[in-house]
């Protein structure tokens, strides 16, 4: 691990002085908009000494390890089923529902989420409008769970409760399995945080229509290889975060003679007209692979980004299970609808991050020149983050790759000490939510994570190597 | 007309000399891997000076309204028809045959091509089977007609019978229309010149059951609006020539309601299993453009590059039904498969190259960067050869933009003069075919058009225009 080394060597010099004779030594720092490391502090850099010396090789096995394992980690959707059958803490108790991001109380989840769960616990028909709803939560009689510690991933607010119709992807070998709702599309919907009377609907006609029918699908076509057909999304002008159109037209196609046997065209027609359908098989799949690569001690690869509009959650594939939680940010560079304003943005929520922890959406925005308009950039800007998350990130994918750079595989693995060395957090293409009116989707733009919970990660990693 | 006129004084500078001068005046020619113009032949100099300079004015303007034209037209798709049902000349005789590239008698028709004229003339029932097939077409009792000038455009060997099931696209306002035969996928085929047993059966099945089919799912679903699936192909890593899969899905997206409400799972899987399956519509909707642009008197626009195999034939926006031609080229930078050697190779064939004369093709490779491993190339490789073809066309298109170049469009309307002032030929991705065997597809690459029907093109648009 010689490059590990001379990172150690190159902290040990101090900080005076540091940029000049880390330019005279030709280390990777001075080929960037160079900062001191870790901003400078010296309690950081402690730990990122000890994570980079004393444990550095420990750490860069693990790290391989966990790699390897996402790479390796081929998760299929096997079926559309009830959430309640296949989530085991979600169908055992009476009233309880999955949201995205870390765990949280009512009181302090955000108004969007809020509207999410009113409107699952009236499609639940636990109370019979969306102000009994409210008090039903209020008074704590619905149990709030994290989706992410029960396997489920759900984007935006990412409420999921025990009728909703779910994906279902595992990777048998890897023995690893995730849910994720069928996605919602636009307008008044529950992803989005609006959850009227249009929303509930729709959830119905998952669990009584296409669930179903999308189930007969898959047994009949055979299941959904996600990351394969990710795999040519990118060589369709996807990133698989913001933009999946060319990888569900991929879906389509697998499904289409299933269709012409089967039936169905109200669901046909919806997957048709649902840019986004795609968006939560890739992150079942990517949730799968996720989990694939966790519990390998000392591993610095970050598992898991995951937010609820409060609050940011981190996890670490070496602390598998632990949470390092901080204020969910603002989303930056983001392209408002006419009228909105960032006085109106909800703070970045969603669980669809983890998509970015396994080498797709913000990794791989060069192979979606289209999305780089929501950035105001060019195809030349996109390239260029990929190459800075690129120094945050362990390997490059041997399966995703990206044409439009002659074949370089997307960064993969993304390294908690170099994300607080470089203050380079990950970039997640999201979409903003109305922070109170339920208006739903205001916009999209670019979730730049906070540095804070990977700095509380990679001292927690440390302390647990210390004691080891 | 500045541009123009700075060519013509170049021009009259004579050759001794002329690169250096150009370089001081700073000329286009200057960027390029410069050669004399024309190859410094003096009676097409003489020929250049006149269209640049006696007749600029007046082709600029034609040619101005003719690549108008082109980018006004949008054709249709409107429905499966029977080939004979839609083609007068084609349904009128007893018994009559379309083939791709200019006119030509059976005596000249290459190896692949007259396979598919024998298969052709089974799958009608005039013979029963290919040998007497090969008689029938020896003795003159099956008539050969050029595609191109009854309505009908045909990928490599181009055949179309009466019974066949061809799309018919339309623009009614641009007083448009025309017919492509249905993609017959890979293998054994009439469009790779093999024409066996299985060949027929599909072509039967296209007769039968997936044509009618996919006029009722047209009828059901809409029309199919085929540059707008482009353009948006464009952005799903199709250039749509020699890679349309991406666009092809947009069909199939547009068409899997229709397939729920109307079964088919057979056609479904045949569709969803050809990733040319969209060629043919670019094709029929091409033809319709370029027709759209034809009949202004003046232009030098290039309305048509049609190949048989044996002859390649060109023609002019400003002398319409008039053919240029001259032998066929081989495919170069091709990728044969292995096995085989490029004295396989058949010469270049088919009418796809109508697609490059609207702007598509080879005028977009950018947007493919997959399709640059097909000459060994990268993604700057793509940009390169899309600057090229600038060099040589009258605009950039509207509609058809390159998000990997940041949106510019791809070029549209070549000019026939710049095609020979610069001895830049336009370039066809396309198949290569093999010259005897019956083997079929062999490989594909890049067909680079010879020069001199290009040559004699503005010969006899000089000469028209002294006339008038």
């Amino acid at each position: 691990m010689p490059e590990a080394f001379e990172r150690v060597s190159v902290i040990n010099l101090g900080l005076e002085g540091f940029a000049d004779a880390a330019r005279d030594q030709g280390a990777p720092a001075t080929n960037v908009d160079w900062r001191p490391p870790a901003g400078g502090d010296p309690d950081v850099l402690a730990v990122l000494e000890r994570l980079w010396g004393r444990h550095g090789d420990r750490i860069a096995a693990a790290n391989a390890e966990a790699t390897a394992r996402i790479e390796a980690c081929r998760p299929m959707a096997v079926g559309v089923r009830r959430a309640g059958d296949e989530l085991p803490w979600l169908g055992e108790g009476p009233r309880r529902l999955l949201h995205s991001g870390p765990p949280i109380t009512w009181d302090r989840v955000c108004d969007p989420q809020r509207r999410a769960m009113a409107a699952a616990v009236v499609f639940e028909g636990w109370a019979p409008d969306r102000e009994a709803a409210y008090r039903l939560l209020e008074d704590g009689a619905v149990e709030l769970g994290s989706g992410n510690e029960h396997g489920h991933v759900g984007p935006m607010t990412g409420v999921c409760s025990p009728s909703m119709a779910v994906w279902l992807v595992e990777d048998a070998d890897a023995g690893v399995r995730a849910c994720s709702t069928l996605n919602e599309g636009p307008g008044d919907t529950l992803w989005f945080g609006v959850g009227g009377d249009v929303a509930i609907e729709r959830l119905r006609f998952f669990r009584d229509t296409a669930g179903p029918l999308l189930d007969r699908l898959i047994a009949r076509c055979g299941p959904v290889d996600v990351f394969g057909m990710a795999a040519q999304g990118l060589n369709m002008g996807d990133e698989l975060h913001m933009r999946s159109q060319g990888t569900g037209n991929l879906l389509i196609r697998h499904l289409v003679p299933g269709f012409a046997a089967l039936g169905g065209e109200e669901t046909a027609a919806f997957i048709a007209g649902n840019h986004h359908f795609f968006l939560t098989l890739t992150m079942a799949a990517a949730k799968c692979a996720s989990q694939a690569g966790q519990t390998v001690p000392g591993s610095s690869v970050v598992s898991l980004i995951s937010r609820n509009g409060t609050d940011i959650g981190v996890q670490l594939a070496g602390l598998p299970g632990r949470w390092f939680t901080g204020p969910a940010a603002p989303v930056q560079d983001a392209l408002l609808r006419e009228g909105y304003t960032e006085a109106d943005a909800a703070l970045d929520i969603g669980d669809s991050a983890v998509i970015e922890t396994i080498g797709l959406g913000g990794m791989a925005v060069a192979a979606a020149p289209t999305v780089a308009s929501f950035f105001g950039g060019t195809a030349a800007d996109t390239a260029a983050r990929v190459r800075e998350m690129a120094e945050i990130c362990v390997a490059r994918s041997q399966r995703f790759t990206l044409a439009p750079l002659d074949g370089v595989g997307t960064p993969v693995g993304i390294d908690a000490r170099l994300v607080v060395e470089l203050g380079i957090t990950p970039q997640i293409t999201t979409g903003v939510l109305h922070n109170s009116s339920g208006a739903g989707q205001i916009g999209a733009g670019i979730a730049h994570q906070p540095v804070p919970p990977f700095r509380n990660a990679i001292a927690g990693l440390a302390d647990a190597l210390d004691a080891a």
